[in-house]
This record gives structure tokens, C-alpha cells and sequence, in this order.
């Protein structure tokens, strides 16, 4: 994946990116560079969190535009990252139970653009990814959102079990979609929920499926493994739309 | 869009592709030119329903990808076309009430692969899309697809309106979604059901829709406009499966 539009590269240009308070979702090192630049940008870079990769100088050759990387290269974000306190804060200003969506390293932009569209059409207050791996707020991403992007705000966060555990303190239930849950039909889903969609390929990984309080099915007849990840987000949010409705009719 | 592995260019390559019985998506005549081999590849084009397109040279060299197209190019299907009276076989087999998709002049190959899969587990009979403008069964839609192009026809009709009239004869009814209609839960949808998705710019044409016995409403909350045409598809469908379950239960 390459975020073309919003490679940093150099000493000078990753620092100030950095100080300016951009939100870097990757930082790609020269492996056993030490010199003093190098140390002040590492340390600018754990103070935010950012993931760093030390890579040989190959791979730095390749990612570069330039050819000019100096020993480090940055992918920024195009848009700018959310906080879940806010996300908390918009439903209750609304009196409404809250409703995140959780992605479970999510690969394809152009499946997290579709998941924010829906998260914004569906009511859901926020979306959270995974630091690591997973896909960030590219462009791709906010052209495949058809602009959701500019209202459902997108937090990341370290680790994805730690925040479900968080957020269980605070009331919150999970449900994952998986093919050997109950049927989602049977669930009551309609309590401050957050939906946890699984990784393209592998689908929800084992530790935060354990961590969700339902594992939903959504029935499927057909003769493949699996639906499209933000169509089974989109049926299963929606399920949560349609039984929210449903309760606040009676 | 290109179907780059399907483009078969010059006079014999395109005479044979017909005379083997090959599903040909669109053809491009040199305009002006009417020589004898010419006017056979046009009658073969005729005979099958093909969409004719006479184009200046410039267009058809843009397109060429040997050089030598000899005044014609045509782009062949990746996958071979289903047919409805297979899909309406199929259910009646199964023993189930008809469940069709159709499309009207969906664009993306990415988002008919993606509606092929759904309709796939949400257990449609079929996809049927209109000849003209509509994307067709390229490669990049298999892959979207995830292999239930393998599995679910897809028939291509050369007009739309005509075949739900037809289908209306059999006893089909038919539901669009569209902001303007009705929410979709309060509908009983779980008669022999065609399911219209619209273009992912316009939505379901007028035509079209004027025809539809149920406009349905999915409801949205959000700052945007609309759905991703395949997660509004999937949305769609799976109220169906959740109504046919949930009267199949009773």
C-alpha cells in the first residue's frame, strides 16, 4: 500500500511533521542509524505512539519518491484521527446508546471508506482501527467514504482488546460477526454496542472475538466462504438499526 | 474501463469469437467502413443482440493494444451469461419463491463482483443487468466476486423495463431502493422478490422505478448522501432473508 500523496521523507521534513503535531501513521527507519537527528525524530515518535519499522536501505530506496529519504520516510495521514471520549460525548449529547465499529485490521482503503459511509449512515458514532497493520485515512479511503469521513470521526488506538475492556467498564457489549455464532436475528442488539468486523481474509482474530459478548451469523445460503467485509458490516450494523427502531416504537 | 485480457481485435479474431458462440460485450466498428468482412462480423452482431458501437479511428487506436485492429475491436466476456429461466428453474427446484437481483447500470467492477457474492449467500437465484452501458463479466468482477460468479447466473437483458414486465406476468413483484420510499421494515417483502439496485450516481432510473411495486426506504442517519450501491444491495436483501426466515419460523 502506498499513501502517495503523503510520504514525508528526510530528516528535516519527518521532524516537522512531526512537531507540528501531523498524525504519522507509519515511520519507516534506516536499521542501525543512530546519529542525532535520527534519535531526536524516534523520540518525537514514541512521545505520539507512531509505529516504527526499521527497514534496510532497500526498502528505502523503493518507497522513496525523491530518492532523497535520508535514512527515514513517514506516511502521514490525509485526514485527521478522532477521539473515542468524543465519539462517547456526541451519542450521549444525542441520548442515544452508543454505537462504534471496531476493525479488525482492515486492509483494503477502499473497504474502510465503505465502512465509514455506512457507520455515518447508520447512525454509529465513531469508527476504531487497529494501530498496527491495518489500513489509515488515506485519500482513498475519504473518496471511497464519499465524504463520511469529514463527519464520523475515526480513532486509532494500540491495541483493540485493551479498548474493548475499556469500553465494557464504561457499558459498552461487543458483538463480532462470525459464521459459527448464533444467528443474528436472536440477539438482542440493542444496548450500547460496538461491532467488531473482522480482517478480510482471516476474519475476527481469536483474542477479541473472545473479548466480544456476542458472536453474530449472519445467515448465509451460498456456495462461497464469506461476504465482502463492509457489506457484512452494513447487514449487521443495520440489524442493530432496524431493531433500535423497533424497540423505540413500542 | 478496460477489459484487458478479453479485447479481441481484427476481422478474423472478431468473426470467430462470434461463430464460436463467445459472448461478446460490445464491439467497435471503424465508422464509415462497410466492406464485405465488415458487414459479416455486423450481421453475426446482429444475430446475437450485441450493442454496436461505430467509432472514429483515433478511438479504436487509443484502444488497440496490438496495433491491428483492422477497423474492429470487440470485448468479450471473461465469464459466460446466465440465463432468467435458468434462475426461475432454479427456485422452483429448490422450492423456493424467486429472489432476483437486478441491476440498473451499476458501473464499478468492483461493486457488481461484490453484489454478485451477496447474492450469492443471501441465497438470489440470480443477477440480471442491462446490455447497454452496464459493466459486464470482466475479470476484475470474478475476482470481486470471490468465486460466486461461479455459481450464480448473471443474465444480461437488453432492456430492463421489458423483462420486469415480463417477470411481473410470472408473478413477480419488485422493489427498488430509493430515499423517497417507504421504510423497508414496515414492508412485506417476502413474496417472489426482484430487488433494483440504481446506478451509483443516480440511483434507479424513472422508468424503472415507475415499475417497481415497493419503493424502499433504508434508513439513513447520516451527513451524505447514500449508500455504496453493493452494501445498499446487501442491506436490501438481507431485510428479504430476515423476512422469508422469520415467516418460514411461524
Amino acid at each position: 500500500m502506498r499513501y502517495e500523496e503523503l510520504t514525508i521523507e528526510g530528516r528535516n521534513a519527518v521532524l516537522e511533521a512531526f512537531r507540528a503535531g501531523k498524525t504519522i501513521d507509519k515511520l519507516f527507519i534506516l536499521d542501525g542509524c543512530q546519529d542525532g537527528p535520527i534519535r531526536t525524530i524516534l523520540r518525537e515518535a514514541k512521545k505520539s505512539d507512531t509505529i516504527i519499522n526499521f527497514v534496510k536501505k532497500d526498502r528505502l530506496d523503493q518507497m522513496s519518491e525523491t530518492g532523497k529519504h535520508q535514512g527515514v520516510i513517514a506516511y502521514a495521514a490525509a485526514y485527521e484521527y478522532g477521539t473515542i471520549e468524543e465519539m462517547l460525548a456526541k451519542a450521549e449529547e444525542k441520548g442515544e446508546a452508543p454505537f462504534l465499529i471496531l476493525l479488525d485490521n482492515i486492509e483494503d482503503p477502499h473497504n474502510l471508506g465503505s465502512i465509514i459511509r455506512t457507520a455515518n449512515q447508520a447512525g454509529a458514532h465513531g469508527v476504531i482501527i487497529p494501530k498496527r497493520r491495518a489500513v489509515g485515512l488515506t485519500t482513498t479511503v475519504a473518496k471511497a467514504s464519499a465524504g463520511a469521513i469529514n463527519y464520523t470521526p475515526v480513532a486509532k488506538v494500540t491495541n483493540l482488546v485493551r479498548t474493548m475492556e475499556e469500553l465494557k467498564e464504561k457499558g459498552m457489549w461487543f458483538v463480532c460477526g462470525d459464521m459459527d455464532g448464533e444467528s443474528m436475528y436472536s440477539m438482542d442488539l440493542t444496548g450500547p454496542m460496538g461491532v467488531v468486523i473482522g480482517n478480510e481474509g482471516d476474519g475476527v482474530s481469536r483474542l477479541v472475538k473472545e473479548n466480544c459478548d456476542f458472536v453474530a451469523r449472519i445467515p448465509m445460503f451460498g456456495d462461497i466462504d464469506s461476504l465482502n467485509a463492509s457489506v457484512a458490516m452494513g447487514v449487521l450494523s443495520y440489524e442493530i438499526v432496524r431493531q433500535r427502531l423497533n424497540k423505540a416504537d413500542r
